[in-house]
């Protein structure tokens, strides 16, 4: 297999209620910065990162769609879902292409367009990542399944609404330094406490939002990559995937991801790292429970510490190993299709020191986590500035 | 990149409207029939070709779920969406990550489970192939697009409904031997004509119906398929996919799918093969028109006289190349993500001599060609007896 760097990125303008930009316009414009910030002329081939297109706003097709509005006809498009971790899963074929040998520059991309339905329709139509015959149609949605996640948490090691507050706070404090994000203001950890409350014992300030929105990567052989690009080289350094059960309740252990313990395995033997070997992570906060499991599953704390995480400033910028500095899903906003391709965004900009005030200062090493459901799907990516 | 052979292929037991068996039930049972042709104890990777699960049956995130079913989690697992090509994506996709030496044995599926709605919410949901704000909102659903291809290509080379009509005809006598097949009864050439006009010109019987079906195959490398394999590994000669604009009235030329044309280009260059060379063909016709366009597209007939193959028995069983021996979308059905794997599992079973009545003798090198919307994208490869 081919070395494989990321050599531009892009998201649209700005993420939340986008009313005057369809799914089209939103995935063009990632598109466009991202091939931009490549500076080629051309690409070979175009993945695009969804989960359901067909029951926000009826469309399928996306990889001709795609491929007709970017004007890049007739390169092979192709749209790959894997729920939330739509994105991540579509940045990993574009690796594979590339790895491959089959293509040279390869651009993916992920959308989501989640505001034209009622609130009732998104919720509905974002169970479709769950069980639906068993879990949904039984009248359990995603904030009911990771509050489970949470009763079960706080059951067993002691973590508090408080310490799942602090997380919410950091993500929003991080995100308020990120112009594209829908939530970029800072909250307080009273403030997430008194927000109403979705499921118990999540508040409403412990759920990532819907949102629109879209990013891009343009991936490329590394040594291709030195000629090609105008900015550092990001290199591909490890891409690992892993499944779960798609039910919560099918699990041993609610209070584990075991997708992201298994993918983190083979990314970091594959990538040849430890945890502590990291200087960034963007992880899959949809929820903040979500934070404090995957932590512990990523290895970068102990099991069932993960709720100390943001309360100790461990994960904070400055922190031991910043976490979400993009504002994460919490603040920058969710939309599902584009999650895991924004993650990549995030981190690259991050090893090539573009991150403005957020910057993580001599940051060389990232690693993105992006999943799907209650983590029936999980992918990870390593990235090292090459 | 690695050469890669098809070790195994498999379909659920019947064809058509499988009110028994849930979207994850027809799968499953496609996987392991394929799983134990193939004779493996394992797999590495799955991929899950689908359209619009989401639209059918409020289900996505089908890595996770199939995998699930399947007893394989963790195996990484990734569902790929081309509209009616999402089954040949999704083996491309196995085919990349064979070649690609990410994986050793990979599992491709397709399924569609699309009679669990009316006929209305079908033909909407199928409409999510098309350019839904530019083409079906307008009020146009695929017999008309399909309808205006056939009207222009009568227009300009004198095609005829009759000759639509043996197309049908072919297709329904191959399906007659072929048990999977939804309809696998023949009809008469005047039967079609006196079928009930869907869009004129095309009636009823020139569509395909609307199917529940799956199909998979097992890939891995040629060299540990000659030691792994219980039966002759057949070779992937080919990958090739290309895409067009979404919407028809975009095109340049109306009678003619570009896509397809680009695809097979690529493919027989990678293959260094020729369109002559071919034994056996299974293509997509979702309409008999289509058909007709896609054999001049593939070079296997002169421009404009697609017309004329089936009258003249030259697609015919014992013709110069048969053509979807399977009985075709026509007659054994369309459960429009399942179609491009179940093109695959018939021309590996062409090229092992297991298809006793409607065997192609001494067949050895086989293509299949899957098409989205009406040619949004193409996907073609290129099999032979290794």
């Amino acid at each position: 297999m081919r070395d494989v760097a990321v050599i531009g990125v892009g998201l649209n303008e700005k993420w939340g209620e986008i009313w005057e930009k369809s799914l089209r316009d939103l995935y063009t414009e990632a598109a466009l910065n991202a091939i931009d910030d490549a500076g080629v002329d051309h690409i070979d081939s175009m993945y695009v990162g969804c989960m359901t297109s067909g029951m926000f706003v009826s469309q399928e097709h996306l990889g001709s769609l795609m491929s007709d509005y970017l004007g890049q006809n007739p390169v092979p498009a192709t749209r790959v879902e894997s729920a939330c971790a739509s994105g991540g899963v579509a940045f990993r074929q574009g690796y594979l292409e590339v790895a491959s040998g089959a293509s040279d520059i390869v651009l993916v991309g992920g959308v989501e367009k989640m505001t034209d339905v009622s609130g009732d329709e998104a919720t509905f139509a974002l169970s479709a990542a769950a069980d639906m015959e068993y879990e949904c149609y039984q009248g359990i949605t995603f904030p009911g399944l990771y509050a489970l996640v949470a009763r079960a948490h706080m059951h067993r090691y002691g973590t508090t609404p408080l310490q799942l507050a602090h997380i919410a706070v950091k993500n929003h404090k991080n995100g308020s330094m990120n112009p594209v994000a829908q939530y970029g203001f800072e909250i307080t950890p009273q403030g997430v406490l008194d927000s109403v409350m979705v499921a118990d014992p999540l508040h409403i300030l412990d759920c990532s939002p819907i949102t629109d929105g879209a990013a891009a990567a343009v991936l490329c052989p590394l040594d291709l990559a030195r000629k090609l690009s105008k900015k550092p080289p990001v290199k591909v350094l490890a891409s690992a995937q892993a499944t779960s059960t798609i039910a919560l309740h099918s699990r041993k252990d609610m209070t584990w991801f075991d997708s992201t313990a298994v993918a983190a395995e083979k990314a970091y033997k594959m990538a040849g790292k430890k945890p502590q070997d990291l200087h960034v992570v963007e992880l899959h906060d949809c929820f903040t429970i979500a934070e404090v499991v995957v932590l512990e599953a990523l290895g970068l704390v102990e099991r069932g510490k993960g709720g100390t995480t943001a309360e100790s400033g461990m994960t904070a910028l400055g922190g031991k190993i910043p976490v979400n500095t993009s504002g994460g899903l919490k603040s920058k906003g969710h939309p599902v299709g584009a999650t895991g391709v924004a993650q990549i965004v995030e981190v690259t900009r991050q090893l090539r020191g573009e991150s403005g005030p957020r910057q993580v200062k001599g940051a060389r090493v990232g690693l993105t986590q992006n999943m799907g459901g209650t983590g029936g799907s999980c992918v990870i990516h390593i990235l090292e500035a090459a």
